[in-house]
């Protein structure tokens, strides 16, 4: 055996993980110097759906992560702390890690990738975006030669179930999502998803790994997806597009901004109208994609299952055989792959989400009388709003229902175009205001 | 400077090549490691998109292979000769190589690989099937650890333009094929794309690394789209149905066909009934799509240009740049990553296409009388072909036109039904029989 691995959590992934490194006939036959050394887990009486010798078996993890014997930490474990910890440990200890564990990433990837690269150790978490999407991977290796200039994702499963049951059943955000919570595509506690934060500290990951430099996450505008309604969707459909909520990371478009650094990022995640002609449009239920424009090859998108115990431990094993690989090349000697490890340690700067450039869809209830489009119209205009389309939709009980699509825009301006337009008598509220790809 | 490299042809993919290479800011570091050392064209004088030092041009092209300095090669002058033998000269000197050549490895893989293990370099060869789209290294690197049932691709751009134009505009083949020859869509001699040998080329290196074994190419059954009509598209669409040109590589569905070797490989090209919801369905004009189905991962599918100068060049140049970054990692040892050299020797067993086991479309032109659809359906359940759905779609001229799509059915079985129902005294012809996936 070359490889032994110490496994913290057997979880749903960690299952997963354990299935296929104990089912190796027709993979990749590098999996046989991969031996499962030790496994650290809560309760060592639970039952497991897959069969481990006891004497591996600990709820020790510290004992795991300063084991001299171990080449490479799988933490599947999830959450902040004692992940965290563990992490930083085992790096300290020599060890590679492998994490499943996006949002322990996106908050202190900092101190743990500075650990790694002081250490000389790599952390590799293909499975902590998209699940068993290959995007890391592509975007580090096969991608870097391009310049990057967007990032956009479908990257939290559970909202884009939810979006398009909304958009083939016409129901609403509240009654599909307690289905969805009773089916178990949504947690009971589903703020991280539905509130978008799932889908920030993926979008954080991607950015970092894409544009070059770390993220803050505080600085990741988040919105989920809790305001769309049906009405919403049902709109979109007929100007030509599906809600999705995307993770977007992007170069500010200086042509539109001129004012604008060309070095700052775009970082955010917001529901969005997409065109139907889009490849994201087409995303549907729980699977994830992610689409990559850059110079000079365009766009490519990398589609597949976002979650699951299969996929996700499809991304966890293949970097531990990436770790195994480069381990057996190196030999004795101790040069990381420069395109494995991250050796980036600045921040990236990111724009203010009111510099963001972008258009908008807008939905009204005004009373219904002459003149209120013309005053909305006027609004937009005050504040260098450039509109597309401005059409009364409907009516909801005595109230008239605008929609209103704007050209590419300055965020601030519409913002401060909204705010004037809230203190007009004829509008009664703005129920949504959405970006529009 | 640390790695040299000797670009061998300067057309589209290594112009593409040289603008990245040049043009180092904004992508990634490593680049400033790579020099062009020596390029290979065959007339000096030719005007030039980008700018090289003179003395660095050179048409003596084995001068270059065999220069002690050089270590990459960089094939990109296509065709397979001289392209095989000095890729072998290469080899045989040490060099690593980075080619774009599907057309010479699928034939001589085999002696080129053998040729790279034993002198101990690696063959990249992103570049050869779906222009930028990372592909063959997610298929080495990340989904290596499972178990790959099925490769399903869209793989040639010019058909794909061709079939999505046939179907948006309802026009003809032959009409489409002149205008896309026109706009420079397809090539003046436009064999290889529309008889479906270039998607074989690549579904047969596809299958290599997916299936870790050789392929020969003469057992991928091959058929284009030259029997594709409007009418077809057209009936296709009234059933849910978008017509594409896919390159499929499978093991066989044992459950219904028991008889047949779980090991044996479905190979072929041919043009394809696809679902509209199905995620390939909706790749249109001159993009690539890959959908790779394994155990645990389910469907992960790889979207993108499948030409092109940029996307082309920027796989040529990831795949320059992993060599160069597992080179320092490696030190002075000489072991090849595993994940990235290819090493296995024997051939993959190929199931005959009478065996596979599919869905089928077919159009049948018919005298207009009481008793053909019955006629029709007995022949087919004379060889065990059960069917989904017998229409009469329409006339053309004095002939009833029928369409029939089959279930899942063994391809020998339709093929004899077919042969019996030619001989009926009511059936013209059989204009079209197409697979359903």
């Amino acid at each position: 055996m070359g490889f032994k691995v110490g496994l913290l959590g057997l979880g749903t992934v960690g299952t997963g993980t354990v299935e296929i490194l104990q089912n190796r006939e027709g993979r990749n036959s590098l999996l046989q110097e991969i031996e499962i050394y030790r496994v650290g887990v809560r309760s060592l009486n639970k039952q497991r759906l897959v069969s481990l010798p006891s004497e591996i078996m600990t709820t020790d993890l510290e004992a795991i992560v300063t084991d001299p014997e171990i080449d490479i930490v799988v933490e599947v474990m999830g959450g902040l702390e004692p992940a965290r910890s563990l992490m930083l440990k085992a790096i300290a200890h020599g060890k590679h890690i492998v994490t499943a564990n996006k949002a322990a990433i996106a908050r202190y990837g900092d101190e743990i990738f500075t650990a790694a690269e002081k250490a000389g150790v790599y952390v590799l978490l293909e499975a902590a975006v998209g699940g068993g999407i290959p995007v890391i991977q592509p975007l580090k290796q096969s991608l870097g030669v391009n310049r990057i200039h967007s990032i956009t994702g479908i990257v939290n499963g559970t909202t884009n179930y939810i979006l398009t049951r909304m958009q083939t059943e016409g129901g609403e955000f509240a009654d599909i999502l307690a289905d969805a919570q009773q089916l178990g595509y949504a947690e009971a506690d589903p703020t991280a998803d539905v509130d978008g934060f799932d889908a920030a500290d993926k979008i954080a990951i991607l950015a970092s790994l894409a544009f070059g430099g770390r993220i803050k996450l505080q600085d990741v505008s988040c919105e989920g997806i809790r305001q769309v309604s049906a009405v919403d969707i049902a709109y979109a459909e007929k100007l030509g597009f599906a809600i999705k909520l995307l993770a977007v990371a992007k170069r500010p478009e200086t042509a539109s901004n001129e004012a604008l650094d060309p070095e700052m990022l775009q970082v955010s995640v917001q529901p969005t109208l997409v065109p139907l002609i889009h490849p994201l449009a087409s995303v549907g239920g729980v699977y994830n994609a992610i689409l990559v424009e850059g110079e000079p090859i365009g766009q490519v998108m990398f589609f597949g299952p976002g979650a699951g115990s299969g996929p996700t431990a499809s991304a966890v094993v293949s970097d531990i055989l990436n770790i195994a690989a480069v381990l057996k090349t190196a030999g004795t000697t101790h040069q990381l792959h420069p395109l494995l490890s991250c050796s980036h340690q600045h921040y990236c700067r990111i724009a203010p989400i009111s510099e963001v450039v972008t258009r908008f869809y807008a939905r009204f209830l005004t009373k219904d009388r002459p003149g209120v489009i013309g005053n909305l119209g006027t609004c937009f205009g005050n504040h260098n709003v450039s509109l597309e389309s401005v059409v009364q939709a409907g009516f909801f009980g005595e109230l008239a229902e605008i929609v209103v699509v704007t050209q590419d825009v300055r965020t601030g301006n519409v913002r401060q175009a909204l705010n004037e337009i809230r203190t007009l008598e004829a509008v009664e509220s703005i129920p949504s205001i959405l970006q529009v790809l």
